[in-house]
């Protein structure tokens, strides 16, 4: 079938808006209608060609909403007319990983999603004859795609393309670090390092969950008043430190011994080590978010680790994507958490570059194509 | 009070056996009469000169066992005869780090014990009318010592102190780092890098727990024979990988897919690096034990953690040492774990000098001095 997809034909172009070829759904796979896709910053990181496991041509895009229109051979949880999210971590629920009770991180379908292609080795996409790559497993910069059936996350019907579109990356890489992986306690302080999309998740997942006081940190003073409707109690901004300022030490002092739980959102190192540092002696725990260039290191002295505190990551938040994105979804919908302040453009299809200027310049916290 | 002490006048320099002044207990204080001493690295250490919070004199020793032998006022839960451990890690019970119950850092005596002094500033121990200084809170090389009562774990009284003392430090810190840091679980598979004392223990706290397979990475074969009698089930000598051997390609290839808990015991840096690494992906947990040299750091990459491997650390094998080295003690007098293979030569004190030289030559796992 034709579809229209917005193709990345190599590393450091604009995207091209083209109607492409799609095959349908084979034995285990799912034909979904996305009916609305976010921008993210990985998308974008793709398309710099930075990213050493970028691949093109391809359809980039891991962050949509949409509705199955067919299943493939085999298929016995979803069927025509569900509303579901793509999920670019997915859940089988029978690889060693998902047995472990432990992670997140299926590994049942990782080697070929990580090649641009579905579990059989094939891609479903073509232009002109020759095959387009998958991305992240998803490729929701097209009107349809085809994904894996354990790739989907069933989602209720009554729930806004447009809004839970996020949540097939953004909201629950925030809210899921908080919640999944350091799981934050009531009355604990939190640091946030960083105030955008994810930053700003991070805060509300903080605040749902109880946190006593959020600090958030962030060297643009224009995110300040997004962030405290989201749930920040403090901001530093470390250039109000001076040249010199010691980020580590006022925190510190700020806490009365560190945070209880810190988060890095941009995936610089220097500030995943200031996050570390600044954590409470005896039991900070600092998780990583953000996604460092390639090639990038972390550093700290081991007595950081030796004097308690612990150094961790998060991936797609450690949620379990068919188990807890539905979850989420209902979250947003019963009022629990806030997507809709974040949800900042809307743009058709042909204008997704536009989106992607926005990211750049840091005038979105998201951007949405509504197809 | 004269007593017989080894003393260290300066950084560099062998051990003295002099008769030095010990003051008696004041308020909260305790006299306790030293049985007997292992020597650790961390004394060795310090002598050396190396420790840059090292300060002399000094008289060292931290891994002791005794009798209490004088109170001083409001002294409450000991009294003369009690059978105990010095604890260079107290446990108030009533700092914010003690209610936490997230750490075993007793903060309530930091400040001046790590300026080698009592709580109220000064020195009991003085030497031709000179303060001499007290190390690590303990100084277990001196035949009576005067402690504060919160840095006392009070043992019974059938242990043999020339065994117990070792609990003092080595036993709890490599026990205790699989028992109540990482927590390591039935089945697990666990990596050791470093079969000194501290690796050999965390091979039997892993043992204890059930670990399915404890594989111990040194690169003196001669540790293979005492390691695999504590339990260790492989045995991987980096050397024998060939000079650009893959350390962590070889345990992820011999694990598939890498330890669910890593340990290193040794201090490096480099070796840190390692056992993080090749802990499994999504789930590894990797303990720092060793201390690195001063102005040492650890790195890797930040994807490492976001993938889902956590990286702490512990200190004192992260046990409360009021409260868990008299079971510890338990343990060895039931039989549950192996001290006496451990402790490899006794030595009065007049000959404590030639521990430290078995110790640099590898020759001992642990000497103790029997006063």
């Amino acid at each position: 079938m034709d579809v229209r997809a917005a193709v990345a034909f190599e590393a450091g172009q604009p995207l091209s808006i083209e109607t492409v070829q799609l095959e349908g759904p084979r034995a285990g796979e799912v034909l979904v209608e996305i009916k609305a896709t976010g921008l993210c910053h990985t998308d974008k990181y793709t398309l710099s060609g930075a990213d050493p496991e970028g691949m093109f041509p391809a359809i980039l895009g891991h962050e949509g909403a949409g509705v199955v229109v067919e299943v493939g051979e085999g298929v016995s949880t979803l069927k025509p007319g569900d509303h579901v999210i793509p999920l670019y971590t997915p859940e089988c629920r029978q690889c060693k990983s998902c047995l472990s009770r432990k992670t997140n991180l299926c590994t049942a379908i990782r080697s070929t999603q990580g090649k641009g292609v579905m579990p059989d080795g094939s891609s479903r996409f073509s232009f002109k004859g020759r095959p387009v790559l998958h991305y992240m497993g998803c490729s929701t910069f097209a009107n349809y795609t085809v994904l894996p059936e354990i790739a989907l996350a069933k989602v209720r019907a009554d729930a806004p393309f447009d809004k839970i579109c996020y949540i097939g990356c953004g909201v629950t890489t925030g809210i899921g670090a908080v919640l999944f992986t350091a799981k934050v306690e009531p009355g604990s302080t939190v640091t946030v390092f960083g105030l955008g999309g994810i930053g700003l998740n991070v805060i509300q997942g903080a605040r749902m969950v109880g946190a006593g006081r959020i600090i958030g940190v962030d060297i643009n003073p224009a995110r300040e008043a997004m962030a405290r409707r989201f749930g920040m109690t403090d901001f530093v901004n470390p250039r109000d430190l001076g040249p010199d300022g010691d980020v580590v030490g006022h925190i510190v002092e700020l806490t009365g011994g560190g945070a209880d739980f810190s988060f890095e959102c941009v995936g610089n190192p220097t500030l995943m080590r200031q996050a570390l540092e600044s954590s409470h002696r005896g039991w900070g725990v600092s998780t990583i978010i953000g996604v460092a260039a390639a090639g990038q290191e972390i550093s700290t002295r081991p007595f950081q680790l030796v004097t308690g505190r612990r150094w961790i990551g998060s991936a797609f938040g450690g949620a379990r994507g068919r188990t807890d994105v539905p979850t989420i979804v209902d979250w947003y919908m019963d009022g629990k958490i806030n997507i809709d302040d974040l949800i900042t453009h809307h743009l058709p299809l042909d204008r997704i570059n536009e989106g992607f200027d926005l990211m750049a310049r840091g005038e979105s916290i998201r951007s949405v194509v509504v197809y």
